[in-house]
C-alpha cells in the first residue's frame, strides 16, 4: 500500500461531504424471492466489499495531467463517484437494461462508468476512440445507446449526434466539468439512500457490458456479456495475474478494450489499486515502475517493445508481472523483460471470450531449457484458466451417415491443424441484435474462435493462424504466425508481420514487413543495404523454416500499421501487397 | 514443486496401467440443454484441468506410515483413483442423489472421495471419527445412506450395520485391501470410457455434501451444500490464504469437518499438492514443514499451541500460512507463530457456511502496533470473503405497527452485541430433511450464526460469544471469550476457558479454567500454590476487565476437554461446575 503514502495522494484532500457517513451500508439491495443462499453473482460486488475492508486505502488514481486526481475505496465508491454515477443515470430517466455508451480514454469516468453501470443496471457500451465518425455512429445507432458520456478530447467522433451527451474534462473538480456536475446532482437525487436504495439485478446472466469488435470486415458486432461471466472472467484474471491486495496495477490497456479484460472488477476482486494514464506513454510508464510500487500491468507485445527499449529501462524494486495477449512473446521480447526483472505471462483471449481465458503455464522443466527453447514453449496459448470451462482443437467432420458436419477434436500430435473453441462461463451470451451471427459463433456446440491451431501432447494448444491468414504456399498450410516466430529471432528484427503475396507457380509465397532494431537501421540504410538484409533473413529462415514457408520477399518499413491496442493491421499490408 | 524431487516421490512407482492414455480428454459430458455461455459451477473441474496442465505434478501424498503413497496429478485424477471411484459406485448400482458415507481419518480414500463423489453425482456424507457407535448409527440413517466408506481402524463405530460397506487398510495396494479393489474394478468397468462417459451435474444448486454438525444438544443437523456454493468457497479460501500453484498444502484439520474447508477444491483450483497425515502428530508436522517445503496449514488455536512448543520447532526455509479458526488466537500464539516464521491467518466460519466466509484483513497500520494490540485487532472475525454476499451484526426488533420481529443492524459502535448474520452463496442450502430447523435457521432473510458479536466502525465484526456461553453476572452481559482473551495474556497461561457458575448474590459469575505452561507448572503445584496462582490471575483480570468480568474462581487442570478439531468442549466443564 506504499502509493497511498506518496505525497501525490496525501496532498489530496476529499471535500468534506467526501467522508463517507459512520454507518453507511455498503450493499445493494436483494430483491425478494431470492434464496438465503444464493446470490445473483456480480462483480460489483468486490468494489463494495473492498470499500469496507479498506476504505482508505489508495482505490484509483490519475496522477498525469494538469489535475491529478487519487481516490481512495470509500471515496469512490461511496461518496464521489460510483455510488453517484447510479444515482445520476436514475436522475436523467436511463431504466435498468438500457444501453449507455462511453467513450474515452483510460481516465476515472471510465472506470467510474464499469462499476456505477452495473450498480444502474445499465449495458455499458465502452467504444473504442480510435474509430472513426461513421464506425461510431453505427454502434450508437445499433446499441440503441440512450446517453453518451464523452471525454472532451474524442467530441468530434459524435458531431451531429441526436442522442443525448455529457462531456468530461477529466478535471475531477465540478467547477466547469459537465460531468463531475453529473455526479455531483447524483448524489443530491440520491437524498443519501445510499447504497442500499439500489437493486442487484437478480438475474447474473443479464447483459453487463456490449463491447463492439473492430471487425476487419463487415460490420463491427456487438459482444454482450453477462454479469454471471464477468463475475467468474475477473476471478480467473486475478488468480493468474497473481494479484493480492498488494498488488498496484497500471493501465496500459484500454479499458474500452473488453471491457479492460475485466480488470476493473479483477482489481477491486483483490484489494489492490490502480492508476491510469491517458495515454501510452513510456517515460511516465517508467516512472510509475520505478517510483509508484506498480507489480502488474497488460499490453501487447507491440506496447512491451515500446517498454525495454524506453532509454529509462532499469530493474524496478518490486516485481512486477506483464500480462502479453494479442500476439505471442518472441524470445527477444522475453528475455528484454526478464533482464529488467519483469515476469512475461502470456494469455490468450478474444472480446467474445471477456478477453483472456486461456494461458501459457510455465513448467518447472522450462528453467533448464536455452532462452529460445523456452520461449517457443512459452508462445503457445497454453491451458484454460480456472473459471473457463474448457479449450480444444477440434475440425469439423461429416457423419457418414446423416451428412451432418459436428465437431472432434485433433489428435494432440502438435503437427493436425484444428480451431480453437471453448465453451461455458467465459463466453458472451450473443452479438447483440444479430442471432444469424450469434449461431454461427454457437454452431456445433461451442464458440469458434477462428483460431487455427494444434494441440500439443501435453495438452497446451498453439495458435497457428487466424483461418484467413494462413498462406497456402504449393498447396502447403504456411503459418503466417510460425513463420513471424522464426524471422523475429534475428538479431536485427523489431518486429515482423507476414501476409501472402500472389506467385506464378506457387499460387502463393510469403511476403515479410520488418522494422529494424534502432541501433542497426544504419548499417541496411538505402536500396542495396535493404537487399542485403533481406538475402540475410531469408538465409536465416532457410535454416529454420521448410522452403515453402521461407519469405520470398522481405521489405524494411519504418513503421507496421496497427489497430489502437496494439494488433498489426494486416488488412493494410495486404492492400500495400495488392498493389504489388 | 520441489516435493515431486524429493526420493520418496521418485521410487514410488505407478503401475504400467496407471499412466494415462495420450489423448485422454479430461472433461466431463455436458448434457443437452445447456447454453454454450453456460457451464454449471462444480468443483470438480478444477482437478481435471490441474490434470492437464500439470499430469506430472504431485497431487495427493500419504508420505507416513507403512505404505507411502504419492500421486502425480495425472495417476490420481485419471487412471488409479478419482475416475475410478466414480465407476465404481455405478457399478455397485450407486445413483445420482443418492448418499455415500466415508469414515476415514485423512488418507488418500477420504480425498479420492471428495473429488470422485462429484463425478459420480452422490451426496457424499463425511462422518466424524471421534462420534459414539450411536451418533453414527444415527447420522447413517437420517443421511439415508446407502454404501459406506471405511478406514479400517474405525469399523467398530458401524459394527452390526446393515448398509453395505467397504473397507480401506490405507495401503494403496490392491492385494488384501479391499478398497483399492474396488477401485480397480472401477476401472474394469468403465471399459474405458473415460471421463467423457461421466455426466457433469446440471443444476449447479445440487447437493454436494452432507456434514452433520456436532450438536451439543439434541440430534446433529445434516448440512446439505450445493456444488455452486462450493465451487465458490473454495475459490474464496484459496484466494485468502494467497495460495497459488507452488503451494504445498498439510493436512492436519480433518477432511470430514465441514469437508475439510472447501479445502480439498482451493488445492486443485490452485494447481497445488497436498500432504496427508492420518494424526495430528508434531514430530511429523514438523519433519513436513522442514523438509517438504509445507506453504499452509489450517487448525484451530489448541493445535497451533502444540505446534509452536513441540521441541523440533525452528524457522522453515520457506514461508508458512498458518490458518486459524475455531477460536481467536492470543497475543501469545501470534507471537509465537510469527517468530518461527508462520504468519496467522484468522478465519471464521461454521459448518453451514462452508467453513470460513469471513477474515481478519491485517491493516498496514497495525504494522507499529505492540503485539497485544495487534492481537486484539486480528483476534476480530473481519471482514466477509471475496465469495460470501454480506456479514452482519442483527439484532432482532419488533415493528410497532405489525408486531412482527425483523432484523436490524446493530451501530457500528464495537459495543452494541447483536447476532452475526450472513447470506448468499456461502450459505448452506438446506438441514437435511428437517425443514423446521432450516426455517428456524433462516428466519428474518439471513442465516443466524448464534454468534453474539459487536461491529467495529471500520466494519470488522466481533465474536463476543456464543448465545449460550454469555455469562449474566450481576445483570450484566459478561462475554467468556473476552474474558479468556485477557487471562490468556497471563504469562504463565497456556490455555483457558471460562463458564458460568451460579452465585447467591450475582445470579452468574465466571469460573475459569486453566492449564499452565509446562515450564511454569511447578511454580504453582499443589494446593497453596493453585491458590496463590488463582490470586495473580484474579490481580490480572482486575487490571483489564470490568469487575463483573473477572473471574470468581480459578481451577488449574492438566488438561481441557476438547473436540476432535479441537474446540474445548464447554458443556463438560459445565458438567464440572454443576456438581460444585
Amino acid at each position: 500500500m506504499a502509493f497511498v503514502n506518496t505525497p501525490a495522494f496525501k496532498s489530496f484532500k476529499p471535500t468534506p461531504e467526501s467522508i463517507p457517513p459512520p454507518n453507511a451500508v455498503l450493499k445493494l439491495s436483494v430483491p425478494p424471492g431470492i434464496p438465503v443462499h444464493i446470490h445473483p453473482l456480480n462483480p460489483l460486488t468486490f468494489l463494495l466489499r473492498a470499500s469496507q475492508i479498506y476504505p482508505d486505502k489508495l482505490a484509483l488514481s490519475a496522477p498525469e495531467g494538469p489535475n491529478p486526481a487519487f481516490y481512495s475505496y470509500a471515496v469512490w465508491c461511496v461518496t464521489q463517484r460510483v455510488q453517484n454515477f447510479a444515482y445520476a443515470l436514475k436522475k436523467v430517466g436511463i431504466k435498468p437494461g438500457e444501453t449507455v455508451a462511453v467513450i474515452a480514454p483510460n481516465c476515472p469516468m471510465i472506470a467510474d462508468a464499469l462499476q456505477g453501470g452495473l450498480a444502474a443496471r445499465v449495458i455499458l457500451c465502452p467504444i473504442n476512440t480510435r474509430l472513426q465518425h461513421h464506425e461510431v455512429e453505427y454502434i450508437l445507432e445499433h446499441s440503441q445507446t440512450r446517453l453518451i458520456l464523452i471525454d472532451h478530447e474524442y467530441l468530434h467522433l459524435i458531431k451531429g449526434t441526436k442522442i443525448p451527451f455529457i462531456v468530461s474534462n477529466d478535471t475531477g473538480r465540478v467547477g466547469g466539468d459537465p460531468y463531475e456536475v453529473f455526479l455531483s446532482e447524483g448524489r443530491r437525487f440520491s437524498r443519501e439512500r445510499g447504497w442500499e436504495g439500489l437493486d442487484v439485478e437478480g438475474d447474473e446472466n443479464q447483459g453487463c457490458l456490449l463491447c463492439y469488435t473492430s471487425g476487419t470486415t463487415g460490420r463491427p458486432k456487438g459482444v454482450l456479456t453477462t454479469l454471471r461471466g464477468s463475475y467468474l472472467a475477473a476471478i480467473g484474471n486475478a488468480s493468474d495475474a497473481r494479484m493480492s491486495s498488494s498488488s498496484i496495477y497500471l493501465w496500459l490497456l484500454p479499458m474500452f478494450h473488453a471491457a479492460g479484460w475485466t480488470y476493473p472488477w479483477a482489481i477491486t476482486f483483490c484489494l489492490a489499486s490502480q492508476i491510469t494514464l491517458r495515454t501510452v506513454d513510456f517515460t511516465k510508464i517508467w516512472k510509475h515502475f520505478l517510483g509508484s510500487g506498480v507489480s502488474c500491468y497488460c499490453a501487447a507485445p507491440t506496447v512491451q517493445i515500446g517498454i525495454i527499449n524506453d532509454p529509462a529501462a532499469r530493474k524496478p524494486p518490486q516485481r512486477i508481472s506483464a500480462i502479453i495477449a494479442g500476439a505471442a512473446p518472441t524470445a527477444h521480447l522475453i528475455g528484454s523483460l526478464e533482464k529488467v526483472g519483469i515476469e512475461p505471462v502470456h494469455v490468450y483471449g478474444l472480446t467474445e471470450t471477456y478477453g483472456p481465458f486461456t494461458r501459457s503455464y510455465t513448467h518447472p522443466s522450462w528453467a533448464t531449457m536455452s532462452l529460445e527453447e523456452r520461449s517457443k514453449k512459452m508462445a503457445r496459448q497454453g491451458h484454460a484458466f480456472s473459471t473457463a470451462a474448457e479449450v480444444r482443437v477440434k475440425q469439423e467432420k461429416e457423419e457418414e451417415e446423416e451428412g451432418e458436419e459436428r465437431l472432434v477434436d485433433v489428435p494432440k500430435d502438435g503437427k493436425t491443424m484444428g480451431e480453437i473453441v471453448t465453451r461455458g462461463n467465459l463466453v458472451m451470451r450473443e452479438y447483440f441484435r444479430d442471432p444469424e451471427a450469434t449461431a454461427k459463433a454457437f454452431r456445433g456446440g461451442y464458440f469458434r474462435s477462428g483460431d487455427l491451431a494444434v494441440w500439443y501432447p501435453d495438452g497446451a494448444v498453439a495458435i497457428m493462424d487466424r483461418s484467413k491468414d494462413i498462406i497456402i504456399s504449393g498447396g502447403e498450410n504456411a503459418s503466417s504466425l510460425a513463420i513471424e516466430q522464426e524471422l523475429a529471432s534475428h538479431p536485427h528484427v523489431l518486429e515482423v508481420s507476414v501476409v501472402a503475396r500472389s506467385h506464378p507457380k506457387w499460387g502463393e509465397r510469403p511476403m515479410a514487413f520488418v522494422t529494424l532494431h534502432p541501433q542497426h537501421v544504419a548499417k541496411w540504410r538505402g536500396e542495396k543495404g535493404e537487399k542485403e538484409f533481406g538475402e540475410d533473413l531469408k538465409k536465416h529462415a532457410r535454416k529454420r523454416l521448410p522452403g515453402f514457408a521461407c519469405p520470398e520477399w522481405v521489405r524494411v518499413v519504418g513503421e507496421l500499421p496497427k489497430t489502437s491496442t496494439g494488433k498489426i493491421l494486416k488488412t493494410e499490408l495486404r492492400k500495400v501487397v495488392a498493389k504489388l
